[in-house]
């Protein structure tokens, strides 16, 4: 076993997993999503396990990632692999003896677990949802540091490009040039496939980017985001070569007073439905209620989705720690649309605008 | 039911699937992965399904994803879920009455696995793998031209990036520039993180891509790819800013040779591994054996790494339509490593090199 010291934040964070495991009688916990095993250890590799025991932390990787998990994480037992058939990964996990292995039902596929339900005999595969997400919902204070940076960088990649930004060039130039922007600034990658949506366009939510070209007087919606150490962040803004037409000036000035009226009444306590309405309400008392069809915003950290959902029906009450979205929309079919997103740090009192674009 | 004509190559691919679905007793199959849905209908949604059945083709998809359900598949039936949990979503299903309802379990989580049996009671769960997996193998004439498609954008991207190439830029600048070259020249996305790694991090076959300024006289490995319409790339050159280190060059040397043998072996009915092991027997007897650390190639479609594999234990044997890489290496740690890789498609007497790029 490593005589190395763990470092903080993995020290607390696989107390609190080793307390969970205990309180469900497990003997170990098997981890396959990789960014519940960067949570827990630093280090991440391509189809490979973290192993949580009450007395060891292994990570079953392979020759590819041997530097990557010398330099991430040294204090823990490394296997690498040379055959990383199920098979063959189950004999090093068999030497710990588990009796009851935990798992995450969402992140194992029903191949995986029938292969490793068989080799694994005599131990038991015992799923258990969202173990580690639960614990990533409320970030500390070094996650939400990781979390601006990648604001930081999404927001100046987004100054320079919206300096450059004119009619002619195609929405794939432009989420082209983001993408640089932010790559250049540091960025892994960007979190998501970057949205540029030019007039009409901007109606489809989930549109990405095409080869139409910018047109003056027409709206370009814009939503993106940049990983950085592997934290990312994603925002929406709005760009108008030339004049803003009149009804899309009009929707924008209702989003801007939804999103606004959510961000005041986000809190610790408040229901991720009830912060929805907040904002759904402005939207629909402005006669534009069927025209918001999608959920407030979600939750974000390590991944571009997390918990929680602030939509119809989450009933979760937020907490201090978490980071949302608040990107409310209008979307008019043919015309065009408006989204405007910010992320969101929910604090002991209230919350904190991670972002700082104008909008 | 809808009563517009299948187009090819949709209507023949269907078929396919419904001989098998047929063969195996199954009423119906669920599918959840993107690029299955895609290969079969040309339209893909997040967290939807396509449902198939000896009668109709339904997409269960939502509000966000309408607008291109109705552009890609429009002879298809559409359901847009307001709701999208299991319990309703099996309410959908359920409408087709299935008895036996198949599914891929390498794209099935056991958690959707549990919800889903239960919702879809009595209908049955059948685990079937790799029903269309392995009808993707063999690529058709407009697949390849797709394939082609994301090889050229890659290389022309990469031909304006090595003009530009010089000692001081970052590796992160260099793979930033390159993705940036794609997008613009219509890649929806880089395929994969590019790689970038330069002197010693060459040695490292997983570095993506750094701060660390290239310099002269030291190797430069890229690794890198076009995502355009779905299809992929996925190519490695070496560049060298000034002269080429004494053993680099001798390792260039070896590889290149590897290289060269490999692709002229490939034919169909030989296994993967004896490709595997033509290449690394060149390697071998140089004296570099152990320094070739990872099987030589892996099929090449909609995913960057799809069936077959080309290593040691490959034992399935080419078949004509098969598009693989031929990517042998050398890494000598601390120093910097070689790796060159090219795009092949068996065809049906030899194989055709896609990839153009020298060397």
């Amino acid at each position: 076993m490593s005589k190395l010291k763990i470092p903080a934040p993995y020290a607390g964070r696989l107390e609190r997993l080793r307390t969970e495991l205990a309180r469900r009688r497990l003997d170990a916990y098997l981890i396959q999503n990789r960014m519940d095993q960067y949570w827990l250890t630093g280090f991440t590799g391509e189809d490979g396990f973290v192993l949580v025991t009450p007395r060891a932390v292994v990570l079953l990787t392979d020759g590819r990632f041997d530097e990557s998990a010398r330099r991430k994480a040294p204090w823990a037992r490394k296997v690498l692999r040379k055959i990383r058939t199920p098979e063959r990964t189950a004999q090093y996990i068999r030497r710990y003896q588990p009796r009851r292995l935990g798992f995450d039902p969402a992140h194992f596929s029903v191949a995986d677990y029938g292969a490793y339900r068989k080799h694994l005999r005599p131990t038991r595969l015992v799923p258990v949802s969202g173990l580690i997400l639960d614990m990533r919902l409320q970030k500390d204070a070094g996650e939400v540091a990781a979390i601006r940076r990648a604001i930081r960088v999404a927001e100046q990649a987004f100054r320079k490009v919206a300096k450059w930004v004119r009619p002619g060039l195609t929405e794939r130039q432009v989420a082209a040039r983001l993408g640089y922007e932010m790559q250049s600034l540091g960025a892994q990658e960007a979190s998501f496939p970057t949205i540029v949506a030019s007039g009409p366009n901007a109606a489809l939510p989930h549109y990405e980017a095409g080869d139409r070209k910018l047109r003056a007087n027409e709206g370009v919606l814009i939503d993106w985001g940049a990983r950085v150490g592997w934290y990312v962040s994603d925002l929406t803004r709005m760009l108008w070569p030339g004049t803003i037409p009149r009804e899309i000036a009009k929707i924008h000035a209702i989003v801007r007073q939804a999103h606004d009226a959510a961000i005041a009444f986000v809190r610790p306590g408040v229901k991720g439905s009830e912060v929805d309405q907040v904002a759904r309400r402005v939207i629909t008392r402005a006669g534009y209620g069927r025209q918001f069809n999608h959920a407030l915003g979600h939750g974000l950290g390590l991944d571009v989705h997390e918990a929680p959902r602030l939509g119809k029906g989450s009933d979760g009450r937020l907490r201090p720690g978490m980071v949302v979205t608040i990107e409310p929309g209008i979307y008019l079919p043919g015309k065009g649309g408006v989204r405007l997103e910010s992320d969101v740090l929910v604090t002991e009192t209230g919350c904190q605008v991670l972002s700082t674009l104008s909008y």
